[in-house]
């Protein structure tokens, strides 16, 4: 997969695209990415990249010219067609099933922006998704970016060790997961709950999925609205909902 | 305020918080950022972080040892209580009510696993909050960290700018913003509304108003129900949910 990101700030990514899993993908040749700043793309001769908005109001407006023409400059040699996705908080909120989509691209354009917004003739005519990872404000896209960035590429074929995978496996049972212990059984008198050291499979497992109701109903119950549970689950979420005093 | 980040990757955080508003915030002394990793404190001899977990099964867990001591060794020679954040898909989920809870306090300590998880224990006794940015799966709390820093750092007092307090404002209005458009009128073909160039300020007051409305409607009904409409704001939703054929 190739992943261009436009941003005025381009010296943000170093860091993030050179660590960890995000560089084991590039070594490994699943993805290849590249940041421009769209500065460099503007006609002006300031090489400014933002005006007043039309109709008056504070902030300062993303124009659309540097924007196009760097997207074109990326897309000029290709016959297929990238998705180019705006970071931004009116955006479709960033989920799992968004990542996934995402994955089977073979090409992706994020564009990041700063100020007020951007001219609304991006969002209309250049872009095809437009992206919020969640209802907070940031500074600008490039946080939103290397967000999706990252769920995206840990996505792509080959990027995940077999360790990693597990990981990504025990997410989507829709459930929180259950707690993990390791050693010591002992750290300055916290002790490992005696079920987990009793070698016991069945009775280790049983309590593993109801520690994951548990924490589900107790901190994110909308997503068991989501999700088909077993007659044994339906019951065992009785049962914490009767006893449900306990925290966490 | 004091912002402390335990991370196995510490040079991950370089880049972002070297641009942009973090580093502004940072020069005016708003705020003092410290990347430690928490690798560092292991007694294991070698230097080892993570185990595998009690009760068996994949990934590895990480131990509870290197983040207690590191967690200490930061609040070792003070009254105050730090908060201390984990980063995990089990947590709260991130607002921007909760970027302006921890915004007012005068340390924030901020701890990033990868791998499995963390040691129960670690939840139970070190952190006073857990934190989720979405429902999507990242390698690790990194990414996580800087989102909820920078919501955190925007708010904090001198930081933002004239300019950059007004896209604050826009956003408490509890809608989507209305749609922005600067020079040129004409880009390609593609026009700026006339209502905007008109220069009656009533009528370009009212456009914005229900274009917000508008999108909200459109893209994300949910956040209609938690505000409070004016009566001609709700005669404009009614509206609105007539004409619901026009996109965006």
């Amino acid at each position: 997969m190739k992943i261009d990101v436009l941003s005025l700030f381009p010296d943000m990514f170093s860091g993030v695209f050179g660590q960890s899993i995000l560089k084991k993908a590039q070594e490994k040749q699943a993805v290849e990415f590249q940041v421009l700043d769209f500065r460099e793309f503007s006609t002006n001769k300031h090489r400014n990249v933002d005006d007043y908005p039309y109709g008056g109001g504070a902030g300062m407006v993303l124009t659309p010219q540097p924007l196009f023409d760097a997207v074109e400059s990326l897309t000029a040699d290709q016959s297929s067609k990238p998705r180019i996705v705006l970071l931004c908080p009116q955006g479709e909120r960033f989920s799992q099933e968004k990542a996934e989509e995402l994955s089977k691209e073979e090409h992706l354009i994020f564009l990041c922006g700063h100020y007020e917004g951007y001219d609304e003739r991006v969002r209309e005519f250049l872009v095809t998704d437009e992206i919020s990872i969640g209802d907070y404000i940031l500074t600008g896209g490039e946080l939103g970016a290397m967000v999706v960035i990252d769920a995206v590429t840990r996505l792509l074929p080959g990027v995940l060790g077999k360790e990693e995978s597990h990981l990504q496996d025990s997410f989507s049972t829709g459930l929180l997961e259950h707690p993990h212990y390791t050693r010591p059984a002992d750290f300055r008198g916290m002790k490992v709950p005696e079920v987990l050291m009793s070698g016991n499979h069945k009775h280790i497992d049983e309590w593993r999925k109801k520690e994951s109701l548990r924490r589900t109903y107790v901190r994110r119950p909308d997503l068991l609205d989501k999700i088909n549970l077993s007659s044994e689950e339906k019951e065992w979420l009785e049962e914490i909902k009767q006893n449900n005093t306990k925290t966490t």
